[in-house]
């Protein structure tokens, strides 16, 4: 506890952890005032997604290569699977779909970008790991198929055209998860030989992630870190169920469109703690774990957590959800992961790449922001 | 004849013979039966496109570089052609259509893929040609261009439209026949230094593709080979023909979709020859013979059999077939062309890479197998 | 003056300039008859173009890097942008929108590839500077995306739509021109080692293009450079006003659709005097000029023009411009793109590289000329 203190102390992101109770109260006050809350419970989750994520990386720094790129991979978008299990709960699936398709734009894209352009902005040209970029590109490009296919196919004729929808989304569900095991399986197991420069997926990561993102200090003790694990995963369910209920209202209030507010704005909180950690790579020339976290984290995003949230909203919320995303968003997802297979393909990289990745990105933001609400 | 025989016998596929005879009496017999009929004739084109297959492989080996290329790109997909033929004739311009694109895709995700995996299974690494990959994966990239623009240009008003496709077709068919015919003097010919790992498209891959493909002997006398290339193909005709008349009826007894029926099984089926040669390669480390035989195919496909088809459907049939496919036909090309590119891009393989090519390819026979009757 | 004089009887192109005085002659005579001024004006543009080509390269000869870089990317398509001008005053808005997407197409599948094939002609495989030629690619990549990106999520909602397009295009044009300069910056200044190899930018180009070009001589002096530079300026503008006038007549005239009058024809006259040195070049064994003036001219066009023009439309003309492409062609810019970064990537060609472009461009060239008018 002295130690989880004193890492509070030193680490001026975990001052926000005071907006954390202020949003309870807020609630409990004024649960009209959504605007506010809205803005409250954004600066209260960014805290609690970087405590999340160094108590991540703690645990799987005490366990075997397999178990700790598991628990990676199950815990390492632990603050985005909650927020959308919570809409999913509420039954907002439009919500629930933007999250992700925001999520693995924002990583693929600005993460990537902006690691680039800061790293740049520090070293002439930077070299990294391209097998490692391109399994996740790759991996990327399959969950973009496989999110493209069906709409491209099915010209939805109402009834007929919804049960196969669901059918077919359980099957991709499954086909993607699938692909994530044996990718993993294929990195961290039988070819990890080829990942070596990446340090990328095991203890190495973890404590790489750890020292370079939020303190610089070394990972905590295992219980400390798993009680942080549950205690703020508790925090981050109770503050998402106060979101959700807020954003479309604020949304409106701010004049942002609904689009904007699920695939810019909850992205960016969501992934406040792993920028935090690629930027640090990226100006301590260690591209290699930038590329890593922001690739690795949406196609975990793509190949992990959209199917698992498919797959629980048979058991959770009012209706089961499907995997069919509106066609603007799959272009978004098929433009992201070209660019990004695009652009880490040659292995280097100089700041006017981090521009490019990052102008992709304002364009969308730009399109979404200006959309008229309900033309999504 | 002898050969013949003493092949038959050692060669297990061959004994699939037996079920030619099985579809003549069938048809006899039964002639509403068309589930059993659909299931005798997959058996029966089987051994025959295999036999075909080792024949034209024979009957290369005896010609010089050039002439060999050119018998391998007009009998190499011979299966194939005799059947869309055959669909030609009785103005079934859809299940023309469903063949071929089936065909590419089938050749270019999961024979490049199984490929891949059979032989990562075995080897840790692979390195094959990269340049004569890329070769094919341009080609195929034209073709797709070809067959993509047209849709995505023409919102087709009816009359006007009709005509106009016509004549575009027709232009595109000799492009694209241009394309191939230029494509193979370049590897052929002017340029054939650079394709040299591959041993791709002259003697040597005759040679090396009946050693390792259907039973591990010599290439037959030309005699035998010409007289087998004459009676199979009017074998391969006649069963088409039961084929493609019981083919609709067998598609709703077994309650696939016709588009299932035209892309994933015809594809499969056509293609068994070509597969146990690539697979059988690909085991024996030599994944330059693997991937010629699937892009190779798949390109051959796209740029020689479907213009050469659209030709002769002035000739043959009840009415001209155009070339525009349905836009989700264009999809699956344009992806299979994608990924293929994207794949063979670095001349490296490993398993992965395998897994990752037949799941594209699952993610499209899933949705076929899903999509609602009529919605093709 | 003496110089401008010796150059014209020496270079053939330039005898050309006889149908300057020919169409204000026809234009006072014979108004109407739109076919024969439309010849004239194509006839009357080439020569002037390869004037204001030469003209622009001995001003930015004289001048530094950063201030030579700028002029060629305001002066360098300065006939385009005149035609484009002339037609925005006249509200002619599609004919503008054609000629830029005719422009990126033909500069970077007919002009890249032409040149291709003619050195591939003389040399059996040719090298060039690939960084160059991926950062061209991923410019124009960039710019294909600002384009798709905004028709692929707006369904326009007709009035609502139409307010938030014009926002989003603005948007759109002032993040290409950033991207355009930045990337200039770039390969300018920051990294111009990376891009030594292409000669690419600087007096380097100016000299080696005048020299390769036109009329193998040195620059002019910078007041003959200025004055021409002014005087063709303004004949081209008159001219172009002529050839806006007659086109749309023209085109039924000849039995042309207006897409492909747009399209093919204002891009292939537009681009005349550099193809003419990019085709030397080639020839010459100098890829990385060829490349270099191909795919910088049409990211030039797609990143500086296109959009300038758009903002220039608030205060000429009758009505701003937006930046909403027509799907056909947003399609075109994308493959073109796509194309062009795939057949680059490796660095080298052969004489096939050239056939693989060109085709491509025949394949959009006979779709244009096929489609009946007014399903653009």
């Amino acid at each position: 506890m002295n130690i989880l203190l004193k890492e509070i102390r030193h680490n001026p992101l975990l001052w926000l952890l005071a907006f954390v109770p202020a949003v309870f109260i807020g609630e409990k006050l004024k649960p009209q005032a959504h605007a506010v809350l809205f803005v409250l419970t954004l600066l209260a989750i960014v805290p609690l997604a970087a405590l999340l994520s160094h108590a991540t990386e703690s645990v799987a720094a005490r366990t075997g290569d397999a178990v700790g790129g598991l628990l990676n991979a199950t815990l390492g978008n632990l603050t985005e699977l909650v927020i959308a299990l919570t809409a999913l709960r509420a039954g907002q699936h439009m919500l629930v779909k933007a999250s992700i398709v925001g999520a693995i734009v924002t990583n693929s894209l600005f993460m990537l970008g902006a690691s680039f352009f800061l790293g740049g902005m520090k070293f002439h040209v930077q070299e990294f790991n391209r097998v490692s970029a391109r399994l996740q590109a790759c991996l990327l490009f399959l969950a973009a198929v496989a999110l493209l296919v069906p709409s491209a196919l099915v010209q939805a004729d109402a009834q007929k055209g919804a049960a196969m929808l669901q059918s077919l989304s359980l099957g991709l569900a499954v086909l993607l998860i699938v692909a994530y095991a044996l990718g993993m399986f294929f990195s961290l197991k039988t070819h990890r030989e080829l990942f070596a420069g990446a340090g990328h997926g095991e203890a190495g990561e973890a404590g790489e992630a750890g020292e370079a993102g939020e303190a610089g200090e070394a990972p905590w003790p295992i219980g400390l870190a798993l009680a942080t694990l549950g205690g703020v995963t508790v925090l981050v369910a109770l503050v998402s169920e106060v979101f959700v209920e807020s954003v479309q209202h604020a949304a409106e209030t701010f004049g942002m469109t609904p689009a904007f507010v699920g695939f810019i704005v909850v992205a960016l909180v969501g992934a406040a703690a792993e920028m935090a950690s690629a930027f640090s790579a990226a100006r301590k020339n260690r591209l290699d774990l930038s590329v890593g976290i922001a690739l690795g984290s949406a196609s975990q995003i793509a190949l992990f957590v959209a199917p698992v949230l498919m797959l629980l909203s048979y058991f959770l919320g009012p209706a089961p959800m499907d995997l069919q995303f509106w066609p603007g968003a799959v272009v978004m997802i098929l433009i992201a992961t070209l660019t990004a297979a695009l652009v880490t393909n040659g292995g280097r990289s100089a700041w006017f790449v981090g521009v490019l990745l990052i102008m992709v990105y304002l364009v969308f933001a730009m399109t979404l922001y200006l959309l008229p609400p309900g033309t999504q």
